[in-house]
């Protein structure tokens, strides 16, 4: 017997609504450069986002029994994350367990393996971030562990960690570092609108970033 | 003296329109789940799409006379499929082929290597399926094979068999089974539509997929 | 010590202007099919393109500091070239330095390694290409050399070349080869059209491109 | 119920015995240069060889469930072959059934996933041939096809076709064309012995291959 | 300021050499099929293996000074595990740095980027294992963590868990579940021992792994 | 007509034969770090090794009509080294023209395309480098120029520049730094023998490698 988890200590959902408010890029900088996935994980179309606690699930490569599982059990808000071996020629999910998802009111799905029914995905809105776009069918045949510690991307995902996915990739959150990320985020977009304003009134990137003084102990030499 | 066969025995033009209404991960689940391409073959726009008879050719890396005879014997409807030695680095076909394509009629290009111009094909509304976009130019020196049995993407693609592109992928239908593939389609669409309904009416996947049974009996004990 | 070169010989902006009138993969064909950069270097958006003198630069894998120097020594409508050890798994540039390249009116910047915030580019209007799109941070401690001929996508650039990037991917034209280049793309160009209208008046590809007595030398034989 | 099929038809054993006799490239290049699978599936050790026909069965990705069933229906001298999904992050064979197929006298393995005891593998002497070597384990779960032909490597493989590997890759020689193989195999060593021959008597490649005359066709002028 | 640590609660090296008697792969099955590195993560010889505790250390991609550092302090009987950011153009670590991993009696290197200098390595005798060999060298910039918990092969490694390594693999054993680990194995090999001796006595796979009752109650019949 | 350059301006073959007792390590980083090509060029086997002055010669892909005109013109020592699209899927030299080779004495191979007849290459102990192992055979079509700078594995070789190889890869040396670089690697080679003659006197990495200063201005506390 084989017996998984559904329960899954979730986070504030005040601060995970915040959290979405920032980038996965800045959120990564603003947790000390920590927590992305591998860059080749990306949403199946540039304008889906997802922002929400993590519901983890293990699947055989080319199987979805246990992705079924888990849209079953998750909560509304839940990104579902699957680690699936990383298997780029199998389609584990498409409209018709989107539409389950939706009829839910999940946040979003993560797989480490492919999905279908792209234009499908696009027209009911529902955010999914994949490794591949594969038409090729699973089997439903192998059971395993859900709301354990994944890694995904090459990083670890816990049950109730936050993801957030954008156009340019995956950050993961964990669940206890989520005030001090999302105060962290705003005092990063702060700076940054800073630099901004002062490349527009003429400064340049080296100044505006401090760096004279750095290259110069490197022993840079700037000249014509 | 090398031969190449021009003529191919072609599938009922109804059958094909029909199988057209279908996604290619729709026919590849009806028809048992064979015949899909690699996923690395993809169109160089996700709106494209075609659904025709395979006229087959088989090239040499970075060479494309053999993509032209064979673009000047197919007949109206035809996707060209060739197979080019799955060579990234080149661009076989382009913007002004494409005219050569729409002034014939023909229905699509499937290549294992690459083309360009793929904005100006957008534009032209011709469908170009290919494992890359690719700038650089071939060779026209090199003859081989037309109409013969080819592999591409992993497939093997029968001249007059029914190939299917969409956002998602390709999949091949033998030219027998044409008619049995169209009505399996049918089925499971039916299938899929009822499958949703019940999601928004509230039953779970598990349910729905008829998986509870399947879960037990695998010893899956799904608790708190 | 180390010296860093920010003096460029640039070529005549008239003849820029002219060569970015055409597609890369059109110039690459009027050089006589050189200079194509690999095809894993692309536009972040399709709808981006750049045509400028190339500002090139050296940069350590996961570090910025070089590039932040070669975007505070460029000028306007130059076309920032860095040769980042081809490492996809870092954001190199984002949205904060995409203003201040705007701020200064730099033409481009093409790296071999990632890039993020792809989002805020594309509403920025600032053209990008790379290799990746990662959310990865980057370090600023290894300087290296600026305007020295670099090797990006297994094409040499030299400062002050002109690079050309559009959907189809990146070309590179010698400074010194950039009139005749243009005079030949338009030749090309002019071709390209005669070639479509013969199309669309009936002829065949292989009479178009004078192919049947090729053909015939090669032994073909095309029968039913 | 699924059947599967455990008879084949096997050639003649006294030709797959000469055929084995000559190397895999030069058997890929008497059968007119068709039959060569993807270079990426090599011997666990290059000193590995086999030649025998081809007992095929498909399995799912990290399940080998259908290789054990094939292992118990295979014949003496026949090479396993399995259609495994192109997985590399699983070892479906190792010295355990290693043992297994040299108890009953069988002739090879060749999968496009992965294996494992390589050094155990070595000692035993059972020639392996994979895409990846892994130490991952994988499951007894999902059935398959068996002796119904397969593409493994881009080439497809029908039972009793017989299968040469060595150090440099996988070719396969269709069943009934296997006295023509032989024949054509045999006059290309001859002919290899006396270019070999004449270079050694200090002839150039030009003059032994004789290609002055094609390359003056092609207008090639080789000057200091 | 940047604070790193130097101690690692290390297992009971009893059970650590009790441990490296059997292979990555029986390792692997013997917890439970988890703990296995990604594939491509290969000695640099196959004769090569190592097995002790990781002293983990967080490196810069082609920077290797944080490597030093590790070298520096780690025991005797360690195994040095370095995440260098998956960089395979790199090489850092060689012959001199092994000479000094010998010098203190290091058990050997992990690093999921390059090395250098294999055949001075291997006549060393000083187990290394790697993603890539490359011969370009690494820069000595930037500091990271050292004896946190790493992420290599897409595997978690926590300093003083145990990685084992051989020909086929890696494979790491939480510090915790040593003792349970190697008794497991144990009983895994005497198992496989049984089971190569039922083949030799002329058992078939079947009738050893037990599958026949498997494979009826899924449907499949064995046929001619 | 295509005019070919066969005469090269070579070397003092004294430099060169000085430059061979070097491993390809050591010079890439006696110049300074450059010159390395990429990792995935490695020789056959890695016993092999070459350095000789590079003959270089632009290839087709699948296509080795110019590695035979190379060949035939390069004079005993020299590396021919040809650059071929890249392409993997092609086995463009093997155990016949290695004979050629042999008979005239040259120094090597280098081809950025794939190789075959691996064991008989061993055998005659003539040192081939390559991206791949393929049985796949090649055309004799396509012309190109021959003798002029070529990029390989991402480096830029001109003919006459000498060529060193060994198992951990391959470097280019400028023919007009040839005795620059001679010099600065014997310091290196004796700089590395007092490290290591260091280390086994019982000091550390930092203190040999004068890393503890460097360490402490980047802030790094080694700490329990």
């Amino acid at each position: 017997m084989i017996h998984v988890r559904t329960s899954v200590d979730r986070p504030d959902p005040v601060l995970v609504k915040e959290l979405g408010r920032f980038s996965a890029a800045t959120i990564h900088e603003a947790q000390g450069r920590i927590g992305a996935l591998d860059s080749r994980l990306k949403p199946v179309d540039p304008d889906m986002e997802f922002c929400g606690p993590a519901y983890t699930v293990v699947c055989a490569p080319r199987d979805n029994i246990m992705l079924q599982v888990a849209i079953a059990y998750a909560a509304a808000g839940d990104v579902v994350v699957a680690s699936a071996g990383e298997y780029t020629e199998a389609g584990s999910f498409g409209d018709v367990l989107a539409n389950a998802c939706l009829a839910k009111g999940l946040g979003g799905l993560l797989t480490d393996s492919g999905v279908r029914d792209t234009r499908e995905l696009k027209a009911l809105g529902f955010p999914v971030f994949s490794r591949s776009i594969c038409i090729k069918g699973t089997v439903k045949e192998t059971v395993g562990p859900m709301n354990v510690p994944v890694i995904v991307g090459g990083a670890e995902i816990r049950p109730g960690d936050v993801v957030r996915g954008d156009a340019d990739g995956v950050v993961v959150v964990r669940r206890e570092s989520l005030a001090d990320v999302v105060q962290a985020a705003k005092e990063r977009e702060d700076a940054e609108a800073r630099y901004i304003a002062e490349y527009h009134a003429g400064r340049t990137v080296l100044e505006v970033s401090r760096l004279r003084e750095v290259l110069a102990a490197k022993g840079l030499v700037i000249g014509p």
